[in-house]
């Protein structure tokens, strides 16, 4: 395995979507599950590492929102932002795993504390990224977000995921 | 951005599905698209690096059809042959991009012609390991794949994608 010395800060995975739609709360006895969706724009998987602090979150949030993944009618590859689309941000710690014989582990992810408060700030920032752009506002596309620790449960439409991995 | 020295020579990433289904032959003038698809188990996004060889691929196979990320009923983990599960593997040559301004480059990645024939030997030793294993010939499991090359257009239901990735 490549392995060893070349842990990140942190990991992004972006996908694409025409649709998607996640679990925020699962059904319980008395109530229906709750669910958020957002039409076209971007999927972000996102865990954190060991190490990482609030100071890493302006220039991910950035690179993130700005790298031009996503696609025109016209097949131009531009930023989620000039898009414009929504964007769904999924916490995803599994993210962080390596593998150990036939398990993964999750050793060099951040503690739960950290984790929580450094994926509320990554949300935070990216709604407040989405909302001060004319664009976007104009467009009236959203920032949805999964419940940090729950289970994410999720359905996806793409016209192709176009799968990156942005590492911080 | 974490970058330098870490370059594997390839990169799986592995989600959980309940259900997917991969186009596989865009629709044309006289033929609606084709696709495949496959119920629960186990979708396998493959991109190979400059410098990968077939000698990689027993090992590779070997690990992420052993390795036990698949949910059980009863909610343990167990390998998608144990589950036992189905297979839809997809290249996704997207995966090998690094991030270089506000765009992705690929430079890393293994060439067309031989990125072509790691996927294709790599699908079809997934085939025999699932063939060779009797409780996934008794289920009736399949492994589906996407057609190197093509735009990747792919729906997923899951329970939670539960996203790993394992570098080789």
């Amino acid at each position: 395995m490549a392995d060893g010395g070349c842990t990140p800060l942190a990991r992004a995975l972006l996908q694409q979507c025409l649709h998607a739609r996640l679990q925020v709360r699962p059904a319980e006895q008395d109530a229906a599950a709750q669910w958020v969706e957002i039409q076209r724009g971007l999927v972000i998987y996102v865990c954190f590492f060991k190490g990482a602090d609030k100071e890493l979150l302006p220039k991910m949030v950035n690179t993130l929102l700005n790298v031009k993944l996503s696609e025109t009618e016209n097949g131009k590859r531009v930023s989620v932002l000039d898009l414009p689309g929504s964007v769904l941000i999924i916490p995803q710690a599994t993210l962080g795993g390596r593998i150990k014989g036939r398990n993964m582990q999750y050793h060099s992810n951040s503690g739960k504390e950290e984790g929580l408060e450094l994926y509320s700030q990554f949300v935070s920032l990216c709604e407040k990224e989405l909302a001060a752009n004319s664009k976007c506002a104009e467009a009236g596309v959203v920032v949805e977000h999964g419940t940090y620790g729950n289970r994410q449960v999720l359905k996806m439409d793409t016209n192709g995921p176009y799968t990156h991995l942005i590492e911080f």
